[in-house]
């Protein structure tokens, strides 16, 4: 199995979600990419946390074939997040953010990982981003994850860590933001023009859309009757998707299509339960089974 | 082929796009919904306008077979909206609305019209709409529009109509307002529960969700790279839909998509325009190249 390496926070989160509290639950982009990802590549991933990072959650990652030599276990406490999700969890407000041990996080590639074909930036420093890549060999394949706080304060070095990744992720207002442009086709080539050959948007509940040279694949998202934690959806698409194309590599239209469905897939069940706990749940069959409810849900 | 009885809104619209004032050009609910349903049915017009209104677009809807007997000719100035569009598109403000002739139409269908088996009832008043349907003889299918006004205003009325559609055309947020359920799944089933079996929600640049029993096709938009005027994009997709249906009446799930698709289409050609210029230019072929573009678009 060809591996895949992941960088990025892991965190405790503190969701307030339909008037209910849930204090201090697993969470982080590389925790959500990784559980994902680990369904189709065997994952290495690189984080730090604190010393209060139980041993529960190390355990799960573990079980799932999860490499944690590059986890880190840093003096003090974890990263930890607050927010607020709006009734129907379309919008979201932090109300607080600890960055504890992740405020001096300083990437350090394990030797055995700086050979991994497949890379997954998630969304950290634009400026750490390009410290991952200046550790490991040249990889076959780098995805690059950010968001509009690296847009507003490193948008020189979130342009420069665009010309080394093959692909970008990051949602229609990002997007947007990031190139100046309304129209998402615009945006999309602009972001192109800066080096990767592939970019994803994603639009959350509607869906996400590669673009590949003049092409365009449009996938809807899943209408869902229950929606219940929107956390993390982003950072398991992005998992899931670079776990399936390492375990088939093969960067086809078709193959890549596949990926995006299969990052759909995965990110369907993040949102069915709070924290990691349906995505972590989630088995073989029943990946299979959603594959096939987007096939009947776009066919015509 | 099997005729269409469109009722609603014939109208000039000032639209303010981008900076330009485009004055008093042809738009309204019928007249986009005509033109695309004409590709694919005999459309019966039912509307108003007032003496002002030019052969030219008079003429304009008679090329395409449309047939005017239903759209009457009333003392005064033809309907007039002005609008003023975002510069990304992505939201309006009425500047002015003069109901003008309007202000008084009570739909009276001509008795050549009253055995049409398909029906569009256009977004006007849901009490206009019942009257309508108490003057025909009972049609094969009944699509209605509506819109946020009537859900606020005549929401009586239009729980009333509902029992009387087979399909119910709306977009996102008045789906959501009419239910009152932020989870679309769930208002869409709310809204079947008042009767019509099928439930169609836009979602503009984001495409549609037709909802059938617990079945649900979601179509996403054609990205496009130069959007110039979203005016009457819902109008050309419904129309296109009926007609659709007429041309082919077979209202099986997989033609019910096709329905959807073709919609989609005529909507894609429609807000590439400013007014129906770029839907009136339409052609057979373009329409056929346009749903290989969607095939392309959505296939994995």
């Amino acid at each position: 199995m060809r591996s895949t390496l992941i960088v990025g926070s892991v965190a405790f989160d503190t969701l307030h979600l339909g008037g209910v509290c849930h204090s201090k639950v697993l969470g982080g982009a590389a925790t959500y990419a990784s559980l994902a990802a680990a369904h189709f590549t065997q994952v290495q991933l690189v984080g730090v946390v604190g010393q209060d990072f139980p041993a529960s959650a190390t355990e799960l990652l573990r079980t799932r074939g999860i490499d944690l030599a590059g986890l880190e276990v840093a003096k003090g406490d974890t990263f930890h997040w607050e927010g607020r999700y709006s009734d129907d969890l379309s919008s979201r407000e932090t109300l607080r953010t600890d960055l504890n041990v992740f405020a001096d996080f300083r990437p350090k590639i394990p030797k055995s990982f700086r050979s991994a074909p497949f890379v997954m930036l998630g969304n950290i420093d634009p400026g750490l981003q390009i410290e991952v890549l200046d550790q490991i060999d040249k990889p076959a394949f780098v995805l690059a994850d950010t968001m509009n706080l690296w847009i507003d304060i490193r948008h020189a070095e979130l342009t420069k860590l665009c010309s080394r990744v093959n692909m970008l992720v990051l949602n229609d207002e990002e997007a947007r933001q990031f190139t100046d442009k309304s129209n998402l086709v615009q945006a999309a080539h602009a972001l192109r023009k800066l080096g990767p050959e592939l970019v994803i948007i994603k639009k959350g509940e509607h869906g996400a859309l590669l673009f590949e040279g003049d092409d365009v694949f449009a996938l809807p998202g899943l209408p869902l009757s229950h929606v219940v934690d929107p956390t993390g959806a982003g950072d398991t698409f992005a998992g899931a998707l670079i776990g399936w194309l390492a375990r088939s590599p093969d960067l086809s239209s078709s193959n890549l299509r596949r990926a995006v469905l299969h990052g759909s897939v995965l990110a369907s069940f993040c949102v069915e339960g709070v924290s990691v706990e349906r995505l972590a749940a989630t088995t073989t069959a029943e990946i299979s089974a959603r594959v096939e409810q987007f096939r009947r849900l776009t066919s015509f």
